[in-house]
């Protein structure tokens, strides 16, 4: 390929609205243009990038006896009936309807088509297990596409569906294929991503696991313990806070506090720790409008995704209205009435005394507050976020810290959800009819190429890894109206053409200035450069993206001198 | 892979809704299930079909400076409103509106996609010329999807682009195109595709061709002439007539026709031949109902496709109602009512008297018509459809001849339809905003499959050409309940694995006759087959799934055979 002909604007000022390298890099580079929100259209680098991701995990699912297959980007909205998910899944799930007016839906994620596919023919036990798994466009129409590639609308996805006929077996494969997504990431160049416990929120099932590339721009917060091998999304990490009832009791007592109308204003005028108060959170649900109070020591918060399980439906942050019998500002446990709203505890109250909180009239508080004994027997459910500092559930060590973490990929034990929603039925060796267990498996394309640009870039450009690189080496003709410069350049260009090489060449009339940073914005790993100073030398000069090597080295070595470090950098 | 585990069913029995043989062996071998109407999931023998035919297809768009690309599937109506299409396609463009109510599309086609991906880009004649393409899901909302693969809702694509700067430029890039369809078709298996003129329909443009693979399933007419190399469309065929008026011109005589309809009641009912008459054939324009009568020679019919084309605008059959001013079975061209209807003449009533025709009046027709006495001067336009032995409009022999046939591939000119109605513009050598001329490639993948088994089955399965067969070779072991049978035939499967030979090996302990069933469905091009008996002699039966080959080999000399055939046919 030469570049003049490359399609695609390379440029230096960076977009406005761009927040993250990666989005900034891509669009500079002439990877990619954006289409509508959250929708993109690749050029040529992008999707060589995106084909050689592709291709990578096909080799890794083939590995492990998956099979490649498609299902339809368009399905019918009774598929998604079926398991119920056309009704509970909200509206990034795009519902659409055809030419006959029947409901359809773009497909976000493929577990029911998967069930489809297969529940006729996997109808007896020697058929298990077996996994499918495809490469395809998705539709999620994000309330909040952002960050580039990082989360979009459109996108492309390899999802893999894994069946069992016993938890053991399902467990057996999910450990295979975790192992296949450690070797998907290192040979994408990030073997840095670390796995974390996740929630399996809309997915089903219980043990799922994300992979994490650690990145200040990553849109997810991990519990990482600093002293055992602990690791969650903090959606999934469960909060311990160990409370010691000391000192004395004292007694409930209404307290006049005028313009207070925050806990830490509460605490503050009191005098005493945030620990040592009762905060008020509020919900509505989304289906009823129904008001969820939820208290929670007050230097905590809650986490949405536990609240979101434990009550089985979606909520949100609730508009207070003047009517609806809650002061806000002043919302507290003691004289709430427990009818009208549903009231919850958070594991962080139990054994505590001595709480301040809302009285549930303008402006008062309580302090002095003991749940049990103002409040009564009340269940304590983990609904908060667990805190940096805060205790680690497996080691019990005071050795959580929270980073940022961008989510390149996840798999899930997702039980018998789908197969029993669907009616999907094998007979067992003795006969009997069993409902098949499922595991799941995705990784978003696009987004993992983001993610490496991400991990590896600098200021000028991405820095490719050779194994997703959109090309191999870059020719840089320094003087292309210099005869023996051109001459030289042309000769290795034919030559690595004749040798199948992935190359792209520069023989564009302009400053070497522009010419690098075009290099560096296409981040292609290996580059030789071509100058008349060095011809008279005899040489020319091979460099690498990462800066890591920088030689001489005589024209008739040059290829083979580049085909070296390919292949060093490809193993 | 193992057959006992691959995913699909295989099964005898054709089923029932299935009118063409790819479709009911595609169904019966496997490798696809319908999900909705015209809307499939594939399993893997077809997917690994699919993709020989993608990268075939890829290597020839690289081969010819193709840059692949990739365009959302999910577009904003907007960018359709601008090329004008979001208005004037019908329904089969499906419509939706995202959460925020913003209306868009899902691809069809992507000249409006590709137009906005290069526009800023492509803004010097320096960057010309260009292609790029992509290979991609598509969904057309097919009023009646049939035949399987043949016409469906969903389906892979792959859409090339070019861009020019010159008619004679894009003429030449078309040519290239046009010989690297050929090859695709020819590796993918098809040689004997031909090319035919073809209309240019909603696409805009001019000169554009479709290969077409002739076949009695196929959707479209293509008028051939024996005696020279004319083929087109029946869509794009120009319909020549040579009239000559012989003898007298009677004069215009009312005739009393009671019970009398159709325009063969009233030739026979006068006793003369349906060349001298004059038939009428009403429509009715999509967007305000207004009829439009076409009139034409008696023994022809109209055209939709030219029809539509000469208006600008889509016609449907019309619905005619008592107070509209035609009498349904009486209309003729005497003393209507040209104000109220859009009244055409087809080029077969050029030159013509005597002719019978309606007269507007219940039970009542004309004979002794002749236009250009009776009506005046009309303008004859070309509207009716080429006839079996009608005259070849290049070389004038009455030698054409109607054949059916399946569309897989077109090429277009489309001119500055879409670079004018977006705004791309590019400055000339000269310094002038020049509008760049585009070219569209389009090929689609599943029907290009589909059709590869209707030229290649037999009745027990497809017989795929080893460029695109699901896998190149496959092992029966005839008694997998033989030890030596067994061991034999593992060994060969693991010597082929470890040669990574596309191997599929069936060893399930089950009759011959239902093993050899299976192989047939699954079509693959080699077969080995095992077995106790030719064992004794130390040797294996080799048989192609065309029947050209069968032959005994010693079991040593089994893998380098079968290599040897493999690499033959993929030459």
């Amino acid at each position: 390929m030469k570049i003049d002909k490359l399609a695609g604007e390379r440029f230096k000022e960076k977009p406005s609205d761009c927040v993250i390298d990666s989005h900034a890099l891509m669009l500079r580079g002439g990877y990619m243009k954006g289409v509508a929100n959250g929708i993109y259209s690749s050029f040529m680098p992008l999707r060589r990038i995106t084909r050689k991701i592709e291709n990578i995990i096909r080799e890794e699912m083939d590995a492990i006896d998956g099979q490649e297959v498609q299902f339809p980007v368009v399905m019918p909205a009774s598929l998604w009936s079926e398991s119920g998910r056309y009704e509970s899944i909200g509206s990034e799930l795009m519902r659409i309807k055809d030419r006959n007016d029947t409901p359809m839906v773009l497909g976000m994620t493929h577990e029911e088509a998967a069930v489809q596919l297969v529940r006729e023919y996997a109808n007896s036990y020697t058929k298990y297990p077996f996994m499918i798994y495809q490469v395809q466009t998705k539709f999620r129409d994000e309330a909040r596409p952002r960050g580039g590639l990082i989360r979009v609308r459109e996108f492309t996805m390899k999802d893999a569906y894994s069946f069992h006929t016993s938890q053991e077996d399902l467990e057996r494969y999910y450990d295979i294929c975790y192992k296949a997504y450690e070797r998907i990431f290192a040979r994408a160049g990030i073997p840095e991503v670390i796995t974390v416990a996740s929630d399996s929120g809309m997915m089903g099932g219980s043990i799922s696991h994300e992979y994490m590339l650690l990145s200040p721009v990553g849109e997810d917060s991990i519990a990482v313990c600093s002293e055992c091998d602990y690791r969650a999304n903090m959606e999934a990490a469960e909060s311990i806070i160990e409370n010691k009832i000391e000192g004395e009791s004292n007694e409930l007592e209404l307290v006049y506090t005028p313009d207070i109308h925050t806990i830490e204003d509460i605490c503050n005028f009191l005098k005493t720790p945030l620990e040592e108060s009762c905060k008020a959170v509020v919900y509505q649900k989304n289906m009823t409008d129904e008001y969820v109070v939820i208290f929670v020591r007050g230097d905590l918060d809650i986490n949405e995704t536990k609240l979101t399980n434990y009550l089985g439906e979606a909520v949100h942050p609730a508009v207070i209205t003047e009517d609806c019998g809650l002061f806000a500002g002043f919302i507290g446990p003691y004289n709430l009435d427990k009818e009208k709203f549903t009231v919850l505890f958070d594991k962080s109250l139990e054994n505590t005394h001595n709480l301040s909180c809302g009285a549930n009239q303008l402006d008062h508080h309580y302090k002095g507050l003991k749940i049990s004994r103002d409040i009564g027997d009340v269940e304590y459910i983990d609904l908060a976020k667990i805190k940096e500092g805060g205790i680690c559930p497996k080691c019990g060590k005071h050795s959580i810290s929270i980073s940022r973490g961008i989510e390149v990929g996840n798999i899930f034990q997702l039980g018998t959800k789908y197969t029993k929603s669907m009616g999907m039925q094998y007979l067992d060796s003795e006969g009997n009819l069993q409902y098949p267990i499922m595991g799941c498996y995705g990784i978003g394309v696009g987004r993992l190429a983001a993610s490496v640009c991400e991990a590896h870039h600098d200021e000028y450009g991405p820095i490719w890894p050779m194994s997703i690189a959109p090309w191999h080496v870059q020719i840089c003709c320094l003087r292309a109206d210099d005869e023996e410069c051109r001459g030289v350049s042309d000769d290795l260009y034919q030559k690595m053409l004749d040798d199948r090489m992935e190359v792209i060449y520069d023989d564009r009339n302009i400053r070497p200035g522009a010419m690098f940073s075009d290099a560096d914005l296409l981040g292609v790993p290996v580059r030789v450069i071509v100058s008349p100073r060095n011809l008279k030398e005899g040489v020319c000069e091979i460099v690498t993206r990462d800066k890591s090597v920088s030689i001489k080295v005589e024209v008739e070595k040059v290829i083979d001198t580049v085909k070296e470090m390919i292949a060093e950098r490809l193993k």
